[in-house]
This record gives C-alpha cells, structure tokens and sequence, in this order.
C-alpha cells in the first residue's frame, strides 16, 4: 500500500461509453501517472450515469467495461483503490445529511445546470427547467459526497471541473461550520494538471476526438480493426516526396502521446526531409499503437468476460471503501443526532 | 399482523418537539383509528428533521420521545410496524434513483419551496433562494421515496399534505414510464380523513395550540402541571350563576375532544343553565384528561427511558421496514442496471 505521508486523492469515472484513445491519453494515463504520487482512490460513477443513461444493459456494460479498462491501462488494485460507487451506499445516506448543509444557491451556480438552462433559453423556452431532472441538479452534491465520504485531500480535475471540488469544499466548510464539535471533514482541495502538453487528440475526422462527434478509436478493438481507424484519419494532399510539418499532421498528432520522444523527434525530421508519405506515417502509427495496446487489449477481454476475476477485484474493492465510508457515516450520524 | 386484504398505509411523523394534545387529537388518536383498517405502518422521520434541527441532542430526545408517545398513546408495535426513517439507509439510495427520474419542475412547484421564495420575496430579499437548503428544495422526493420504497397503497394526510401524496404518485408514475419492464412502483393515493369534526384544539392563549405560539399542553407532563396549564386557558367574564354557551369556551373545546359523548351534552347542558363556573369546569377537564392521560403518561415514562423496551420496538421495527425496502431496492437496481 502507499506510504502513510502520501495524500490522498479520489477520482470518479463516470461510464457513459467505452474507453477511447482519447479518454486514455487525456484521463486515464495521466491518472496512474498520478496514482504513484498518491494514495489514490478511483470509483466508477454508475449512479452519476443514470441521470442520462436509462439503458439497463447498457450502464451495467459501460460499468464493468471501465473497470476493465483502468486496470487493463495500469491501475495497480493492491495498491490503488477501485469501487463501484453504487457498493458504497453510506454515500446516498451521508448525501442526505450534506443536502441540508448545502445552500440551494451554490447549486443553482452550478456549471451544468447553469448550461441546461442556457440552453433552454437559447431554444426560446419559458420554463428554464425543461428536461432538467433533479438527478442533475443534485448532481454536484452527490459528487461533493463521493469526495467528502472519503475525506480526500486532493482530486484530480481538469479545468473545467474545478467547480465541483470548490462546492465539495464549501459543503465540508458548511458542515465543520455547524457540527464542528462532534466531526469535521478534510477540506478537498483540487490538482489541476499542468496543461502544458495539451492532451486533446484529434479523431478520425481531424476534430478533436470525442464521442460526441462519433470520431473515436476505441481504446480495446482488436487489431485489425484499429490499423482500418488510423488509416481513415485525414491528411492533406501534400506529394510523397516534399517535406512535411509533422505538427500540422493528426497522424503525427497521435504518434506522438504514444511513442519515445527520440522516435517522436526522428519522425518529425524524417517528415520535414520528405520522401515519407502520409500511408508510411498511418503505418507507423498503427504499429506503435498496436504495439502498446495489445497487451492491454488482451487483459482488458479477460476482465470484461461475465464471471471475471474482475468480480473479485470490485468485491475487495468494494468492502475496503464500504469501510471507510461507513466510519465517516457512522460520526456524522453521531455527530448530527441520528 | 394485519389480514392480507387490508391496504398498505405508510405515516411519517416528524420529531421536531414534545407532542402536545393538539398532537394527539389532530394527528395521533385519527391515525390510531385508521391504524386498525389498515396494515398501517409508521414511521419517525428523523431525517427530515435535520432540514431546520441543528441540536443532535434535541434531534436524539424528540425522535425518542416522538416514538414512546405514539406507543404509549396505543400504537401496537406487535401489528403495526414503527421504524426510524434513519434505520432504512435503503431509502437514501433509492432516493437518488428517483431523483434522476423526478423533474425539477415538480420540486420548483412544491408549497414549502415556493412559500420560502415567498417569504423572501416579502422581505425585499433579491435572492428568493437565501436561506434554503437542499434538504428543504430536496423534501418532497425524500417523502416520495419514503412512501414508494414501501410500496404504500394509501398515506393518510391531512389536505395542505396532499401535494406530497401527488408529487410520489407523479414520481411513481415516471419510473413505471422509464423502468416498467423491470420494475413497477405502487402509484399511491392520499387518504384525507373527513373533517366534519375539526380537529384542532386552543392552546392556553385561546389560540390554535400549536408549538410556534408556545401554547400547547405537552401530552406527558406530571398531573399538577397538566392542572396548572389548564387553570391558565382563558376564560370570559361571564358571572358564575349566567348561562354560559360551552362552545364559546376554550376548555369546553378541549373537552368535548376528551370525555364522552354523553358527558360532553351534560356539561353543554349545565353551562347553559348557569350556576357552573369557569373554575368548576377546567376542575372537570382536568379530571378527564388526567384520567386518560395517566396510564400513557406512565408508559411514555417508561418508553422514553434510556435503555428501555423502546430500543427492542424500534430495532425490530427497522429489521422488517429493512427487509420490505431491501426488496423494493433490489428489483429496482436491477431494473436500472446498477
């Protein structure tokens, strides 16, 4: 297990599809990278996907299919916590307690509520509300629980999720505010990655890869559909034998999260001495994708075939977090009069 | 245990004080009635307390004292089930599956929501929010779940309740919508009992006895305070030896509420003669409160005492609630895909 100096810091992985290259150079890889600095706790947020996804199979497939991804990418289940946030119900009990902490104006602050009524004003909308269900209103305390049940001091965030560990944050400052005697929260804080090396890939189509616009290379397709992927990405009409600048290039674009820098820097002069052609470039990709993702690929089946070892990871997971969470809940009940 | 064919009944009783006889006669002694025509089931909601309850020892004293008093007033825990809303953490997971499938709109529309804005709206405040917490915006469907994960065919309330009855119905009907190849929610009804016999006592201001005037007659106080407090209900200045009209008077009110129908037109019928003076009536309804009260006040004593039979009365009333709810949830996580 990490070293008791170490901080501790908690992720949700909301599973609304399956991984994609995308997700792995932009969430996944950075994540474990962190997890060695970290005692890190992840959770697959099935309960968070059902405000939007109302398929049964479906949630139950995206569920385990992340799991299986994460430990497929590299997350260590000895040493790195991994649960399913629906085997944690002391988080909807303690949810309970923290919604009458939380003023109702820090949720209607929040930034995808704030867009679900943009957008209903935009659409000429009287009722702002439309479409908006109260499993995306309360979205952002459920999430601040999910920290809090844990009592994380950091949490991995992009940018644009910062919002979300502030109201963790100012839900905590609530409760240690009124029921300080009898137990206090740790105060999250959010670690946002340096963004120096911008971790967008494009998709298939050039734009940035996103399931959103159907563009994806998913993380776990066997080979041969992978190699057909990469040469659907788009290149220009520039002739084999000129030079090229690789950084224009999507091809490159992608190469180069994956490989050694000197074969990232080798590429880029092979391409502005020209003579390589676009086809030798989607060649290359292929093989060193292939290369690092097959081994992957593989443990990721294992895991995600029904009856799984990955059961019995989910299983330990589980009751390690069930209790944790159950000694946050059993002094807050304390604490609060329950 | 109640027969087969009776309907489900689910109450929920809120420890936010000491019941008081108004307590008794508009909400305790009407739900005991209906206890026996239904499989009638009750619970304290000690969860919704926390809403406005800050003080976990007074939050801890009212759900005890709230519970002793309704089995001292008669409640049989032998036939009819009584539970702490926090024994059943099934109900606190199932209220955030519902919450995906529950509108804002119906918790925008709801009465103590909208007379909150109200209030702030009165005082000039800019934010109609200020002061609301998500437990208050959240009410309403944590009642819902606490109704529906019962499956109750009935809840008895009192007509500024319906509304809660009608947003469970609307949050059933929704899920039945969604999930209703998987699952299907007793769409439940309101049972609001006939109102021919106000139900609401004078306090000893001559007021509504209600816990915001600080008026009530608490329902277990020792006989002589029970004596002092109805020495202080107002009378008129009518001379002993005029005819008095009893429904004119306060204490008359009370006791027509307490003693017999007969003894109830007797007294009618000597006030009306003159000759009885205020003194000798709040003597007579004394006598008759003491007389009913004495034997629960005894058993309440008993009940509220630490360590007492209640614990047993409330551990098994959790195990049953639990194992009804525990139902309701399995099949709903199955149906959702959790």
């Amino acid at each position: 297990m990490a070293s008791p100096v170490q901080k501790i810091s908690v992720t949700g992985i909301k599973p609304t599809g399956e991984p994609h290259l995308g997700n792995y150079i932009g969430a996944i890889r950075p994540a474990l990278d962190l997890a060695s600095e970290y005692q890190a706790m992840y959770f697959i947020a099935d309960y968070h996907a059902l405000t939007t996804l109302r398929d049964p199979e479906l949630l139950r497939h995206y569920t385990r299919s992340v799991a299986a991804s994460w430990i497929a990418a590299g997350l260590d289940p000895e040493r790195t916590l991994i649960y399913r946030q629906s085997d944690v119900p002391e988080t909807f009990e303690l949810n309970w307690v923290m919604s009458c902490l939380t003023g109702k104006g820090l949720m209607n602050r929040a930034h995808a509520y704030k867009a679900a009524r943009d957008r209903n004003e935009e659409a000429g909308r009287s009722d702002l509300d439309a479409g908006v269900n109260m499993g995306l209103f309360n979205y952002p305390l459920l999430m601040a629980v999910d920290i809090l049940i844990m009592n994380a001091e950091v949490v991995p965030v992009g940018k644009d999720q910062v919002q979300h560990v502030e109201i963790a944050a100012d839900i905590a400052g609530s409760f240690n505010h009124v029921y300080g005697a009898g137990y206090r929260f740790t105060v999250p804080k959010p670690l946002i990655p340096d963004t120096d090396n911008a971790r967008t890939l494009p998709g298939v189509d050039g734009r940035k890869m996103s399931k959103s616009y159907d563009n994806t290379i998913p993380l776990f397709i066997p080979a041969s559909k992978l190699k057909k992927l990469v040469r659907r990405i788009p290149t220009d009409s520039t002739p084999v034998e000129d030079p090229k600048n690789a950084d224009d290039s999507s091809v490159f674009q992608i190469l180069r999260q994956f490989a050694d820098e000197e074969v990232v820097e080798d590429t880029r002069t092979r391409l502005a001495a020209g003579g390589v052609g676009w086809g030798v470039l989607k060649d290359q990709l292929f093989e060193i994708l292939d290369e690092q993702l097959a081994p992957m690929r593989e443990r990721y089946e294992a895991l995600v075939a029904p009856g799984s070892e990955l059961d019995d990871i989910l299983a330990a997971g589980a009751e390690k977090a069930r209790a944790r969470a159950g000694e946050t809940l059993a002094a807050v009940r304390n604490a609060v009069g329950i």
